[in-house]
């Protein structure tokens, strides 16, 4: 994710030139930590700044003079202004002609002669200051190859690790780089909390309303922990299998139109899209999940219970359920087993191991290992209700409890994607994958490309 | 990981200057795909393809000629069709000379004369449709510098980040990168797999099987938590000595030779190069014993076998040994500082985190705080048996129980490490590390190189 | 964090030239390594070394000669003897004149004209052996930008990843780089181990030694588990609070002086340069006290407690105290919170993702929800001790318990915190950190840069 780039035109010059002159438009902390940064690098610095007098420290300093004579000094320009000044660029149009301008912020209209490299966004005046910058990135978009070459250069002297992201054109989906704020986890994030907001009182009403409504128990204080232990692993489940649901829905898309060439639709894209960051959101619920689980034996309401169960049968001699003992058991195994797997996914999705990783090994483990994650879940979720399928009980005001409600998203596309298992179904996908279409308007046999 | 590297003929040209004309052989999905967005970053495009009427909703696009025709035209080609249509390479050998040629399949042998450019493997047509390029890594090999610098400059067009593999004789190791499926995990893996099974089958016998026959118990609801609770630290100990083991049977080897310069035997090189994923399989099945441990009090068996403690013991008060509280906490905090240990060795060997660290610190880390841990996990482990060791009911049928099994190589290991650090024997093994060596054939003095 | 930059010499030569021919300084176990990868990847070698026969098996080899030789045939050159070697190099001064060095140590004094570059400190001699190189990095400095291409082309055609460290005087920061150990965690560390060294003996006068001389309980036992489960949260809460203070200092300290334009003072700014670290330490701390707190239940002494205390009160029934519900589980509920937070702020410290971050997005985490985090765990701790402040028992010989001790700083850094949020406050400060100052001593109106 770096551009070392070296400047071609000291190829030309001896080894050990003068070194070079470069123009900072701004006075203020940016403009004067990046100066003094260049400085200590190397390079020779000279300011432009509105106002010649008071206020700042660095304006006592000979280097300072007008914007002007500033820009026409050096071949090399960084704007360091606030986007308010930026009308200042349009009058100094002249000066600013054949020269690279370093831009803080992007305004390539109002100097159209100059080859605009927008970069450095990403730097702040204390980093500069106090020498954290090795290695910090810092993303150069630009049309000229030259002048990101030189400015290129320049950041890799300060000690930093540029990334070229292309053309200004291509670049429009990093325009705002520095400020987006997790535009793609906006998505899953809503719809988890959707999803706790509906559980939550869902099962506030079937566990702790009813309660008081049908048996006079207050059993509020359970709203903390035992309501959000079953609240947390409901949603994770679900999020997971909304991960794989798309996956499944395109193949059987594909499947219905017998063609991989129509696209999908925008909101299926969309979907798509957003799916890693589904898994790493269900991996939070879950891992709250198992931490909440862990710390039910220290609960004072769980050795209350235990405590009370002990006094009130103390003669009876409590019967070895050995049913009861595999159901416990299996229930946690599977529960063990699936979190351990949903966390090497989440491990794998960390930029530096997926970027490791061959297309193969990454495809591998995000489907197969994947799918086999949100089967032992789903498991875990059937052992957990195995026996109250059937009981009354179970219906509070004949609503099905929450597990069940959880269950229906992943029983479905473990059904789907079983279906694509199917050999039939799967060379039929795998043809159509590699380019076969079952209509042929011109041509009678199928083609392959 | 990364190259951004930009093609030299831009400075000769201004800065803005007609887009580039590309081809793109093959007119399928990946062709279309990468044709697209090419297209979106500025530069023309024209398609070869072996059809010209049919199917592919592109071919009525004007931009598609032959083949033929289509390489002629531009000076950089992108070959994108499968495997099995390569021999039509051939055949346009001299429509090729001369050219850049990307492609998606080695077969340089075909068209000797262009300037081959191995690379962009790791593309999917979904990928390169939905624009999610952005630091997308794509490895390019080639010999000639200003090939691989066209088509670098190209990828970084579309956003991708390059990374340069070298010429293409020093890529082989790297032909079937997108294709390879973990290759250096098999023989930890395999390892693992072994021994999981090993103990399994064993305390199998001496724990449930042994409990039938002696007793006529029925503990097999036993093997899911209790039994696997034994056979995941079990394995992650003897992994862990794993990795260890062979560093000091190598510099035992060279104590032995006198001289660093002999090659080690194959077993011995292939074993240290796995051993990082050695160590973080262990790191595997110790996550896993910690999480079946954390469970164990929410079992069904467990508070049973609690409660019924209680209520057979009724009148008889519950004298507190002293000891065994401390032999309990001991064990328990030596297992802890042991996983808290190994969890951080496991974090260091994250590509970016160990890409970070110095050598210096790596060692460090890796050697001197992965023998202590591997101190710390095996002491867990005689704590663990401590007063085990003497009884007679131990040894169930004559066999040892698994801890023990399990503690000989990391004590073999633990002591072999202790003899390297013997200030006698470490002065020898740092001569020899710097190159000196114990016989002279020619020269009657050692030398140090 | 890489450069892959290509020879511009390539573009003069045809495509597939002559191998290029290199030289090698010293025949040890590096410099052989490294000749046999050079060979591999199709370069030419010639070995200059001080002894011309024995010991090595390479010196047989006829591509061995003399030094003098060996640095006149080639024209980029590497040193790779041991610092003590180094005098020899004064006497080649005419013989490296004009080539490109490739030094292992940095010695240019004793070879001005030779075009330095420092660099491939991080490559050991079995790693070259193995191939273990694909990824691995080097840094490169040198003052001559063509000498640093050579050298990283060939680096590069290793299979090395190459990073471009500037010149020669802006690594001074990096001299010593694969020798650093930890610089930067110094100081976390040393406040972490004196934190834990004073609560640790506090704590074990107040507990332990208290309840001996006051009682003649010997709870000593209780030193591994109980004990170090108090000092490890405490030293965790106070060490996060530590990472925030320096802000809220530094915040202050601008509304005071009523500029940014002045510096810090040094204690100030080197504290802060050392928050992630700090955070991470307190992150390590947290993590202990988790995983202590998930091991009670199994403990020896706890279960004695627990059945004690059964037996005990046989016959009365345990009346369920609602407040102790609610207590219990709140507190659980802040500590898994504030936990489960923590963790993330941890993962985005990781380089690979923090590097995926833009700016508004990193500072959202590490300030918004950090903290977030600071005040749920001072929560937890509050709630830990709600009912504990105004009962004389826990004022053991007159001295405050610890968890009194350890909220001090964080309720004192989130008070500062909130000040700083109040309105007037917030707004003074953004006027302050976009240039205005209080004081002009020039012009009579505050001015914006």
């Amino acid at each position: 994710m770096t551009l070392n780039s070296m400047s071609l035109r000291s190829l030309d010059m001896p080894a050990e030139s003068e070194p070079e002159l470069l123009c900072i438009l701004g006075t203020g902390d940016l403009g004067r930590s990046l100066g003094e940064r260049l400085l200590q690098s190397g390079f020779r610095v000279v300011y432009g700044s509105r106002r010649l007098h008071g206020g700042s420290p660095l304006l006592s300093d000979p280097r300072v003079t007008s914007h002007e004579a500033a820009a026409q000094s050096a071949n090399i320009i960084f704007v360091c202004v606030h986007r308010e000044h930026y009308e200042f660029l349009a009058t100094m149009r002249n000066h600013l002609q054949g020269k690279v301008r370093e831009k803080i912020e992007k305004k390539q209209q109002l100097v159209p002669k100059a080859a605009v490299v927008k970069g450095l966004n990403t730097l702040s005046a204390w980093a500069l200051q106090n020498g954290l910058l090795a290695g910090k990135q810092v993303y150069l978009c630009g049309d000229s190859a030259e002048a990101k070459q030189a400015v290129a250069q320049m950041a890799t002297k300060l000690g930093l690790s540029v990334l070229d992201k292309g053309s200004l054109s291509a670049a429009r989906e990093l325009e705002d780089f520095p400020l987006k704020l997790f535009p793609e986890w906006r998505l899953p994030l809503s719809v988890a909390l959707g999803l706790t907001a509906f559980f939550f009182f869902y099962l506030l009403i079937r566990d702790v309303i009813y309660a008081y409504v049908e048996k006079k128990d207050e059993i509020s204080y359970r709203i903390m922990v035992s309501l959000a232990n079953k609240v947390f692993p409901i949603v994770a489940l679900i999020m997971l299998s909304l991960c794989y649901l798309p996956g499944a829905i395109a193949a059987f898309l594909q499947l219905y139109r017998g063609t991989k060439y129509s696209r999908f639709p925008n909101w299926l894209d969309r979907w798509m899209v957003s799916r890693k960051q589904m898994g790493l959101v269900a991996l939070g619920f879950a891992f709250l999940h198992v931490t909440y689980t862990f710390i039910i034996p220290i609960r004072y309401a769980v050795r209350h219970k235990l405590i009370s169960r002990i006094k009130k049968n103390k003669t009876t001699p409590f019967r070895f359920d050995n049913t009861e003992a595999w159901g416990t058991d299996s229930f946690v195994t599977l529960g063990i087993l699936g979190f351990f797997l949903f966390v090497l996914l989440g491990i794998t999705s960390l930029p530096s191991v997926g970027g490791s990783l061959s297309w193969r090994e990454f495809n591998f483990i995000q489907s197969k290992l994947g799918h086999l994650t949100l089967f032992i879940c789903t498991a875990h979720g059937y052992v957990y209700g195995w026996n109250k399928f059937l009981l009354p009980s179970t219906y509070k005001w004949y609503t099905p409890p929450g597990f069940m409600l959880c269950l229906i998203v992943p029983s479905v596309v473990l059904v789907l994607k079983g279906i694509l298992l199917l050999p039939c179904v799967d060379r039929t996908l795998t043809l159509i994958r590699q380019g076969w279409e079952r209509t042929q308007p011109k041509n009678s046999k199928p083609h392959l490309e």
